[in-house]
């Protein structure tokens, strides 16, 4: 440490420098800019705003500022963004983006910037992560199409580098192989990235396969939307033709035609806990890792109902 | 400014006080911090995220990231939110919240803040703004119900204090006067807020003077959402009873149950050119004022159909 003289003719001459009492120096001073970057994988994509506008308001009552920033689904995004944000000396991260192994991840963790991911976690459990309960959510969605009778169900899934794309997946085999139902590897396809266009490319490849089947678990809601798009191109109705599933529930999915039968997630509890995990791990750099795992709720609508053949 | 060896010793001591190489030291000393605030009303509003996604693009581009705020539509937030931007030293703000007479926007014009404003604009026009062409957007709603042979409209507009519900409405009142349709004072209402509950609470209020009406022009699609929902709750079906228009076409306007018609604004040229005209600005303290009116386009969709006397 210097002494106070010496610290006296440092603030002079800062002053002399054009330096100015700022947030950025009294960051600089104390080691803390009360700032706290978000990455997010997709703005447009609706399931964000409520969990950042969360994320927000508890960072806003305890003084502290979120910059958000969209990677657009690219990891080299996502890398550039990471550090621009921890050039800017960030207090701390919350990652949406995180893949199953994620060296953006691993670089924040070497650099003892503490993060929480949400929506998504890594492979090894060993970052503080708000999740939903993928698993559980699948579980819901089979066992109400079961319940109306489906007996053969496709399902599309999401990128099987993501823990939601992932998790999703290994429970839809795992149902399957439990023999409530059946389904086949022409019904079973995981897209490239949890978007309406994947969701649609990859719908229109499982119809190509002209097997038979009478309802489909989409791995979230815009890839529910791509099936939407397949079916009606193709004259096909839902659900008297095919049941729908999604996952998310985001918002205006009550208000499509039909209205889509999507899991629920805690959108506000997923913002709260998140931010309220990062502010506790910047105020104790030794607070336990853990990972919160909400439970989905399934919401029926009318995209489901029993297959034809029950009716 | 001090000599070499000052600096240096200056240098040395801030080593030796903690302080690191960062943005944040890079920004005291050049002044730049080549980050930019963006303040939006509400970051559920599916209108925004597409105009954020382009403008944190455009800023990438040229090496800029945002910081960006939701003030959840209240004033005072709003104030708080610019506070702590304007402390971060922000090389700009872009705002989507302004009012017609807006204290916020007069604060960052006299401290010499960088400032563009987007969707919404002051009544002095003494700030550049992206906005889009109110007017035009109406005159094209009125053209199209009066064209279906709608002879009784209503108008569920927004907040008198922001240009988009002023103007939208005086475009409205201007039509009225030329005596192509007929309105009617219990026809026409200003809701608080752009927002769902509002466009709910207000079409029901003009539902109960029951005065007769085959169409409502909502001032914008969330306004239109309430509509719905005060319709559905009556059993009062669109557009058999009553046809609806919104203005924005914010994303999945397209899937409700009816697709809603609404006015196209461009969003991605919206989000480009605020940033672009900032980033001029920022560089060019003196680059011009000046309002960009960019033109909306009316999507026709199944919520506007003939009268049911017409039919």
């Amino acid at each position: 440490m210097v002494s106070g003289p010496v610290a006296d003719r440092v603030t002079r001459i800062a002053a002399e420098m054009g330096y100015a009492r700022s947030s950025l120096a009294y960051g600089l001073r104390t080691g803390r800019t009360h700032t706290i970057g978000v990455v997010i994988p997709d703005l447009t994509n609706p399931l964000f705003p409520p969990i950042i506008r969360q994320i927000e308001k508890t960072l806003a009552d305890r003084g502290y500022i979120a910059i958000l920033a969209d990677s657009d689904n690219n990891q080299k995004n996502e890398t550039a963004i990471v550090q621009s944000l921890m050039s800017r000396n960030v207090d701390g991260l919350i990652l949406a983006t995180a893949h199953r192994l994620d060296a953006v991840v691993s670089t924040i963790v070497e650099d003892h910037v503490p993060l929480v991911l949400v929506n998504r976690t890594i492979d090894t459990h060993s970052v503080t992560a708000v999740i939903n309960d993928d698993e559980h959510g699948i579980e819901l969605a089979v066992s109400h199409l079961v319940g109306l009778g489906h007996k053969s169900i496709a399902y599309l899934g999401g990128p099987q580098d993501t823990s939601t794309g992932h998790d999703r997946f290994l429970a839809f085999k795992k149902l399957m192989r439990e023999g409530s139902f059946k389904s086949h590897n022409d019904l079973i396809l995981n897209c490239k990235a949890f978007t309406e266009a994947e969701g649609h490319r990859g719908f229109v490849s499982i119809l190509e396969k002209r097997r038979k089947f009478t309802a489909v678990i989409a791995a979230n809601d815009l890839l529910a939307l791509g099936c939407y798009d397949a079916m009606a191109e193709r004259g096909l109705s839902c659900p008297a033709d095919i049941s729908v599933t999604g996952f998310n529930d985001m918002p205006f999915m009550n208000r499509l035609s039909p209205p889509l039968t999507s899991l629920r997630i805690p959108h506000d509890e997923i913002g709260k806990q998140a931010a309220a995990l990062l502010l506790e791990r910047i105020n104790d750099v030794d607070s336990k890792v853990r990972t919160v795992n909400l439970l989905p709720e399934l919401i029926i609508r009318a995209s489901t109902a029993p297959p034809k053949s029950r009716k």
